[in-house]
């Protein structure tokens, strides 16, 4: 009988990239809760910034497909069970979440999105902080997969087949390497530059499968977390201080600000979710400034920079201030593969503890898989190999309240905002410690 | 690439008809709180009772798909999803549910069944109240879907197009008649005698969408209230009035009872939760030895008993103690069709606020829907109109620390319990107004 009905309605249902609110990465909710109590009016430009120019992201996309896939996300909003789920979240203790702010997630609507109109970026966001903010990364999912389908329609079913099955082979083999170090945590961080939401799930419960409670600890996308029986990870990320320094007046206000965000964040949030992010503006210059209270937060997240150095400085810091680095928690999470977190595993381990925040390269490493490498795909004039790797894609706060918003972080060619605001920004928080690393994903 | 697998694997995922332990009425759960603060220790019996003796339940089932079927229940736990749900449920407030109880729910697993021995019973569940409670609809949706299931392997397909789509019109008629009379709330409460999973998930489907928000308030059944952004619905049943009057020692105790667990549900619950259901030893003796306190509960649920003169019983009793009738809500639930829906609606709407609990009728309404009506079943000896109706199945508390446990109800045709306890029980609490009615589902 069914098949009557389907014969008469579209064949297949609309295959969005992103289908639910809760397809985001948990930090959108803990940060949401934040922007909402303490950032609730002001006015924010969400911008999606390609870092890897020589991807030619708008062509391949297919453009009537992006418009349809985001204004299916304005028609979203969040079901009953969506609050449920998100109202009974304990990971610190029960009520993380106030009844305030999911009286709000309940009216919450996406704010519109607007094609980039100046070619500067590739699209952009604008609103109020907590509503924008969301469009992050479901912005981002949405690109990415898009990309991917578009590239992957030139393809042959065998050169799919091929792909896919070096692909899994590729995702296999890293768990594989991952299971020789017990000791070694990840944490699935890939929503963003995901190759597709089918393909993120499925490393999901590979990641289950293979590495199991003690070294798979959960992933930071709501949706995943809800639907594999994981815990959503996330705390913070650059666009708290990005706003609280974009509003700040003057240089003394500026550096201040980076730490005020994180006495707003801990009279919020218990213990758990006192990581911390240091990088925004530099983190040698963070550190040097910090006050005391940071020395008892529970951890660190290393975004930036060269890792086995930053990681290092972190773990310097802490002993200098007399913690115990052995209770505390470091998260490294730049464009992590394997050799790099066995590298710096065995580098630290001894000395504190450690999770690994994997993204892009958990979720998109299709690199080297595709069959003809060198073949020329003659709709793009580009070859496999440079169309079909993971590239750097972000989504940034790049004006609040008619200010432009600057990130400089650890590694120069990560820092986002105007030429001109970038360089202020440096005369105002220092070079210190700021290094140059190419940017792969 | 996956078909390769799924020809190694199994060709299908095995088809249990309950997979989830939010497949259940959601008051397993108001229930389950109070027995796990009150009645924790106590031993109980639950025995699944086949009211409609022609039906030959236990030939038709195939008991092996039975033991595969309550053996999968035996494995399943609450997943972290589903206590975040629970955890996040506001039906009145936020934290309806206690840290301690959803500890008891973490760690909950469901008791062992046993088929029963003495062939008084079909199968029977022995173990702590909280925790065999919960195996009631569980274990009455599993044997109706599989009943139903082994007569429908005795289909062609022809036959089988045939009876889905009668049964599809019929219930699309139902909802169209409904739609007749705005005024009409209904919430399903089919769960337990349902003609399978996917068919209420279907019915829910037609009922949000045909009847709308305004007329369909929610299900009882928590797995779909979850699935489909729907209120989960329900309170209190039988059970605790017979629980609490099983372990009281002498008549005066025993008629106490049934008001002390009143007392103990409203020191748990606030308002939206205090729906009495008055019948378990006849609701005309409760209702004359009902403490004033009952006058202030939101409602009652009408459960057994001829409708009209029921409801007429209750409101007449409000009017007496002096209570606004036109604040109150009444839920009529015993084998509602719609014809009887209107009806009670016509004649009591003025007076009371109503919503109507649809139970079998509602979910497994497949009377008339075979096309050869007349035709005998070889393989059961009896025509399909006989096999083909729904059916009163229910699973009682029949035993609590040793002692029989007894329900009179309304209708003496719904009593439950040895003759020689529910004579001693009429004895207790009297016979006025019981009377008799068939029982059809």
């Amino acid at each position: 009988m069914t098949d009557f009905v389907r014969r008469v309605l579209r064949p297949e249902t609309p295959d969005f990239p992103v289908r639910s609110l809760l397809d985001v990465d948990f930090y959108k909710f803990t940060m949401g809760q934040f922007l909402h109590k303490y950032y609730p009016n002001v006015d924010v430009t969400f911008a999606v910034i390609l870092r890897s120019k020589s991807i030619p992201l708008m062509d391949v996309i297919n453009q009537e497909e992006m418009i349809a896939a985001f204004n299916h996300l304005l028609g979203l909003s969040f079901t009953r069970t969506d609050l449920s789920y998100l109202r009974g979240m304990n990971l610190q203790e029960a009520n993380m979440f106030s009844e305030d702010y999911l009286k709000s997630l309940a009216e919450f609507r996406l704010p519109q999105w607007h094609l980039d109109a100046r070619g500067e970026y590739t699209v952009t966001f604008s609103g109020k902080a907590p509503l924008v903010s969301h469009w992050e990364t479901l912005a981002l999912s949405a690109i990415t997969e898009l990309y991917f389908r578009s590239l992957m329609r030139e393809m042959t079913p065998t050169q799919l087949l091929v792909l896919y099955t070096r692909a899994t082979d590729k995702l296999y083999r890293k768990f594989e390497q991952l299971k020789r170090h017990p000791g070694i945590k990840i944490i699935d961080f890939g929503t963003r530059r995901r190759h597709s939401f089918l393909w993120q799930q499925k490393v999901v419960e590979m990641a289950k499968e293979i590495l199991g409670p003690n070294q798979f600890l959960g992933t930071s996308n709501t949706y995943m977390a809800f639907h594999h029986d994981l815990e959503p990870k996330g705390t913070n990320a650059h666009e708290l201080p990005m706003v609280a320094t974009a509003i700040a007046d003057t240089p003394d206000e500026k550096r201040a600000a980076q730490y005020m965000v994180l006495e707003q964040w801990q009279l919020m949030y218990g213990q758990n979710l006192r990581i911390c992010l240091p990088d925004t503006y530099g983190s040698t210059q963070f550190l040097e400034g910090a006050p005391d209270f940071v020395t008892d937060w529970k951890g660190f997240r290393q975004d930036s920079g060269d890792p086995y150095q930053k990681c290092r400085e972190i773990i310097d810091w802490w002993k200098f201030k007399g913690a115990d680095a052995k209770k505390k928690l470091l998260i490294p999470s730049d464009g992590l593969d394997v050799p790099l977190i066995t590298g710096l595993h065995e580098s630290f381990s001894s000395e504190t503890n450690l999770s690994f925040g994997m993204g892009t390269l958990l979720t998109n490493d299709f690199i080297d898989c595709f069959p003809n490498l060198d073949d020329v795909v003659p709709k793009f004039g580009l070859s496999w190999r440079e169309l079909f790797r993971a590239f750097s894609v972000v989504c940034k706060v790049v004006e609040v309240n008619g200010r432009p918003a600057v990130k400089l972080s650890d590694n120069i060619e990560k820092a986002t905002g105007p030429a001109d605001e970038v360089l202020k920004y440096k005369q105002i928080f220092g070079n210190k410690g700021l290094g140059s690393q190419e940017v792969l994903v």
